[in-house]
């Protein structure tokens, strides 16, 4: 059978603040090929596909369209299902290889972390044991900046930019108010595994400063915690923390677990500020704030980075041109060429480097004590938070993209599986 | 005893994205006007006056002043306390008034809400019987937007453009997640005795629509609520909920304080949000996800509504104005002349009518169900939110003022009321 010639994108996972600029960059870039006859794209990621859910994206105005790339969110709708390994089931796989036949697609896309690239490293290998002429590249994206084999992920700078902006605006807030009121103020942000979001909250501080940092990556230990808070307030009259939801105990609990579990089989998590600010307002006395900034800091478009910006569509735009190269199973990642001034290009990596692999923060970002960063790490995280390309507003708020998602009429009986 | 030459300003209760943009309306007109000798600001608040610690802002470098228009939090400092009244301890007053004479200072303006108007016009009172020439002026501030005798509170406008925002994009976050992952979505605001801040979420919804409001003026029932977020989810497939911290139960007693600490000790830690979303995991057994705003909400100066600035910087300069002219126990307010297009004036009012009182969201501005607001209140909030006028970055991040906040040599023997 000869390839077919439309693309198919899908979004997975975790949505962030810049995938529909990665989405707006595959499709302006397959849009302007003469090879691609059509683009499509699945709802609600791989489920979709699946349930031969396929949006017809040609059938969008281009003027919305554009708008992807300032809107947040995932335009097409996102999903947590990790598929298992087609020798466990091959069904799904089957099933997805009908789908692309069934719709002309020679070009699949997926644009997720590390689960979503184990899948589409899966999909690619079974299409290609199959005969199937598909080619399937990955595109990155994660809030958490964990995926192995790039220097950095879209998405992360500009939840990075988020949460710094965030600790100093703050910590203006908390210093007016420490003499006869709160002296702690704790923000809990994201980072199940890895530090690097936390890490961000660094660039609103300074070694030996107010600003200090729980990461994931440093178990916790109260005692030592309340000192090094305690410390800080002494010296500045208040102390700031910014702290990941996946803040270890010492037996590598983390500390807020909570009995509900993702279809990722992740724990939901939420509370660690809360558990932080109980134990140093028993041990201290202090007035403490806390926040919990959850959906908020992966979805504020208005404040993303324009260096983020740019690779996540650089990202999808590379993808597509592998792709119509036909070199399936890579994703292209962000290389970095030189810290300062930035320099970085995007160059594709085998999907078997990226898949399931997860990068925490290494021990050489981390200061001695545990509660903040090295110059290293800032001189790392600094490039990627630089530049605003804030979203046209109207009647005060931000102006998003209105897509019609209608479906392209299914062409196979339905899915039970 | 002649009147003295010098202007005092001095910040209060919590701060806002806007009040430093007030403080540069005072400082800016004050510094241009012949009859002011030297402007002075009380270190943390009032505090700082009854300690004689007075910054001498002259000796401020006047680009760094020009910069507070975009510094959020209290650049003086701030604090909460609330003075008895003269006549249960005049001691406080009498001191104050001497910190007046012997630092020549004509002029008081105090930067604060209602307990704050409340002490200006107690010491205005005071000084007045007590023959001296000082005259005091209140200046408008509080995000909660619950102070009497004006259309709007400056900090207001700001923080509910940045809730309205927050939630149009959070929405935009859950919509994709829904199908396999979060379908309630839950943000808690500011907001102890009025909804204001809450009603704000309104502006990123539709009546009938996904977004939802938990107001601290409609008696929280938890079946009632169930019922509405589940219709929301069946509907739409998801449902965004703003909450304000002040939701009471039937019996008036905020939720967020009431005592069984068993049933939901994690979610206790959290507050209100957390309870509910407790309550609707319970009930419908959804995924749901919550966000606690606390400081970012009222420190967010890179989201500050431009309309807030420019009504902030009136009043700060309205203030002097009076304080001038002599017209003391005033506070400059926000006048409405006209909703769309909006037009709106500064207007001294007396500060007995401002102080003390509480002004609540009206009946008439809540839907029948108590779950939304209605047109009129979107009339009303929807011009609050307009324009931007986003602080200049350096590195990516807000650059802020940075202040010497120097004080003038104390003149009196110490304070230890």
């Amino acid at each position: 059978m000869p390839r077919g010639r439309a693309l198919l994108y899908a979004q997975s996972g975790g949505v962030t603040a810049v995938i529909n600029t990665s989405a707006w960059g595959v499709i302006d870039t397959a849009q302007r090929s003469r090879k691609v006859s059509k683009v499509l794209a699945g709802k609600d990621g791989i489920l979709g596909v699946l349930h031969e859910q396929l949006i017809d994206v040609n059938a969008e105005k281009p003027s919305e369209l554009a708008r992807l790339r300032h809107t947040p969110g995932g335009i097409f709708g996102s999903c947590r299902l990790k598929l298992p390994g087609p020798d466990k089931d091959p069904k799904p796989y089957h099933r997805l290889l009908e789908v692309f036949q069934a719709h002309d697609i020679g070009y699949f896309l997926y644009n997720g972390g590390n689960d979503s690239q184990d899948t589409t490293n899966k999909i690619s290998a079974f299409a290609q044991a199959a005969g199937v002429a598909v080619t399937c590249v990955g595109v990155p994206k994660t809030v958490d900046n964990d995926l192995a084999a790039t220097d950095c992920c879209p998405g992360f700078g500009s939840v990075a930019k988020y949460v710094a902006t965030t600790m100093l605006e703050t910590r203006c807030d908390v210093a007016s108010m420490a003499r006869t009121s709160t002296k702690l103020f704790i923000l809990e942000v994201m980072g199940r595994n890895a530090g690097w979001i936390a890490a961000a909250g660094a660039l609103a501080g300074e070694a030996g400063g107010p600003v200090m940092l729980a990461l994931p990556e440093v178990p916790h230990e109260p005692n030592r915690f309340v000192k090094a808070v305690k410390s800080r307030i002494d010296k500045h009259g208040y102390c700031c923390v910014v702290a990941s939801e996946g803040l270890r105990d010492k037996r590598g609990r983390i500390i807020s677990e909570r009995g509900s579990r993702d279809a990722f089989a992740h724990a939901q998590l939420g509370g660690v500020a809360g558990i932080l600010a109980e134990e140093c307002k028993k041990a201290l006395g202090v007035k403490c704030h806390w926040a919990l900034a959850d959906y908020m800091q992966r979805s504020a478009r208005h404040l993303a980075s324009a260096t983020d910006l740019k690779q996540a569509e650089a990202v999808g735009r590379e993808a597509v041109r592998c792709a119509l190269a036909g070199t399936g199973g890579v994703m292209p990642a962000i290389v970095r060429d030189a810290d300062s001034p930035y320099r970085w290009h995007v160059a594709p990596v085998p999907l078997a480097r990226v898949a399931n692999a997860e990068r925490k923060l290494p021990r050489k970002f981390i200061s001695k004590d545990g509660y903040f960063v090295t110059p290293a790490c800032l001189r790392y995280l600094a490039p990627l938070i630089v530049g605003e390309d804030p979203p046209p507003y109207r009647d005060g708020l931000p102006v998003h993209a209105r897509l019609r998602r209608r479906l392209v009429p299914p062409r196979l009986p339905g899915w039970h599986g």
